[in-house]
């Protein structure tokens, strides 16, 4: 096990009814004058955003609104957020919604008390502070509820971005599973997949004598494989949705991930079909990681055949272990199938003729120097193959 | 699952050697003036302390020091480091050592901005506000590192009590596995013994449809499993005692245990052991733990016959689980001689003659209303009869 730290101080407020609580937490995290930032319809038809605004009136705390997160969010909101909040002296960023609009309330908090053009800080300038950030969450999938982390596209060059800091980290996270039993199947769905991706890029390491982590991946997944096909069967199955809402958390707060060298291949990989195909994150981690799979299975078979059999419940095949490790691929991508995600590049409209580029920006492109991933280092080469095999 | 909130805010520090930035981590988190609070011998002779005051004087803050923590740790103490505090005017508490050591720090922390007998705080009165604490932690067991909780004995009337408060909760623990190798094999296994009593105690429930929480419960219990008999058989096991330390935090800083009713009878009846006889915590629970499941496992034989199959790797008997529940609980019972632990009152010089009056503390005692846990409420008479099965 390698030496590390681990700092999650978020407070998470879980389960029915909590969202009407909202206003009492940005109180207690110091908000005396809010942004509330989201996206749009949704969270106005459920009437979330009227329970929230009641939340806050009640404990007597101003705010002002800003609106039109999409998927991906952009650099150009985030501009608009920092404005906002510097020429109305906001102190605190209340995000409500999902992976998108926590990341774009990130970006406002720290751009708002930086001295120059936020972006720095998405291109390699460490962020120092920020102003508190406050969530009520509508989606399980990104972690972003409980991370450092924030993804931001620029639009000028359609660049996508990811920075981290503990001082991105929510004050608070309101988790209430009923906010979620109202989304799509393909939404669900993708989240699902996003969520079993996290830890899938924790899990392939080269690091040896990882056993409790190893555990504690291994309880997420089995965890998603039991919970999953209930709501997509049935979206108002509430426990399904509070096991899956607290498993995407702990997916990527990093519990799961201490003490070892992680991968984050796929995501990379990933990123460049929904810059270029606008397809959902989770989608395109549906195509690329049982691919990526395949193609580096064999560096350590033994990691995937433990996954198959520990995970899967696969018989482990003590003369073959690359055969048990196959299979457990086949099963990931069985159960993709039967979440209704997509596993292939004609099912997202994607492009061979695009592979190329693809790989190149995949590898080269936001700072990139050639390789990406740590379980194996690949190469642009070696992308290539990978969406070949995901054709 | 039930409706919860979980805050963990306490920043871990993990691996060799990283007791040498003790100091960084004082200054990070205000400290200015420290009370250096720790047991005796074995972190003297280490080098241990002066590795941690090094480290102090590194960053030019001063210290004064409070040594004899011992086992179940005293009140008298406890005053005496709130006195030192309060004429030292002292701002940050440091704990090094194990659970005891941390137990005292917390209470001196809140005794020390507390207007009144701190006892107050162990007997109800809520607490408001504690001085910020700090560990160094020399032994996987107690999981005070990454809780809320600290458990006093008042000498007067030998009064064994705990109380619990986020504020309580570390601003730092460092976590150096390497400082457990030098620990008796009794320690070490006693040590064990308190974290998989900390992991039953939450997963033995009766809230329905907890499964990424039992995932979790699952994970750690096998992680101990596949690592504990590697540090008996070779204390100096680096990566098997890194995966128990770093299991032993997240077995109690309640990850595995948010969104459940929890039980905690094992540890009321357990308590009545080491106070009457002087025996170490994790001890009393090896001989309490496995008599205590045999009395209640007839309330919900599948939930014994998961553990049994998905912990213990029973085959499950279909037409007889409770013939697996059983299993499962022998199989604990020779992991617990395997590492050499007591099963037996025999075996820590108990005595049948004393079970009366120590089960009528166990319900009574420290303002018990008569009946204690909740998987199943029991009461003196259930009590008495566990003790008889541990005899």
């Amino acid at each position: 096990m390698n030496n590390f730290t681990f700092h999650s101080p978020t407070e998470f407020i879980f389960g029915k009814g909590t969202e009407t609580e909202v206003g009492k937490y940005v109180k207690k995290y110091g908000g005396t004058n809010v942004l509330l930032h989201y996206g749009g319809g949704s969270v106005i038809r459920s009437g979330l955003l009227d329970k929230v605004k009641e939340s806050l009136d009640k404990e007597g705390i101003p705010f002002v609104e800003l609106s039109g997160v999409r998927p991906n969010p952009r650099s150009g909101l985030v501009y608009e957020g920092i404005n906002l909040a510097q020429s109305e002296g906001i102190d605190f960023i209340l995000a409500v919604g999902g992976g998108s609009t926590i990341d774009s309330s990130k970006a406002i908090a720290a751009g708002t008390v930086y001295d120059g053009d936020f972006w720095d800080l998405y291109s390699g300038t460490p962020i120092t502070k920020a102003l508190p950030v406050g969530t009520v969450l509508t989606i399980a999938a990104a972690g972003s509820e409980g991370s450092p982390d924030s993804v931001i596209t620029n639009e000028n060059g359609m660049l996508k971005r990811g920075t981290g800091s503990d001082y991105l980290r929510p004050k608070f996270s309101i988790l209430d599973p009923e906010l979620t039993e109202t989304l799509p199947t393909y939404q669900t769905a993708a989240g699902i997949t996003d969520i079993m991706a996290h830890v899938f890029e924790r899990f392939y390491s080269n690091t040896p004598a990882t056993e409790i982590t190893d555990r504690l991946c291994e309880a997420v997944l089995k965890t998603m494989i039991k919970e999953a096909p209930k709501v997509i069967k049935n979206p108002y199955d509430y426990d399904a949705r509070a096991n899956i809402m607290w498993a995407g958390m702990v997916a990527h707060n990093n519990m799961v991930g201490v003490g070892r060298e992680q991968d984050w291949a796929s995501h990379s990989i990933e990123h460049e079909l929904s810059a270029q195909y606008d397809v959902a994150h989770g989608a395109g981690l549906a195509v690329v990681m049982p691919a990526w799979m395949r193609y580096v299975m064999k560096h350590n078979p033994m990691k995937f055949a433990q996954i198959a059999t520990r995970v899967w419940g696969i018989d482990m095949d003590f003369n073959n272990p690359e055969e048990t490790a196959i299979k457990g691929i086949k099963r990931f991508k069985s159960f993709l199938h039967k979440i209704k995600m997509p596993t292939s590049f004609a099912e997202i409209g994607a492009k061979e003729e695009d592979i190329p580029e693809m790989a190149h920006k995949a590898c080269y492109g936001n700072g990139g120097t050639g390789t990406i991933g740590n379980f194996v280092k690949l190469s642009q080469k070696d992308v290539e193959e990978i969406y070949k095999l995901a054709l």
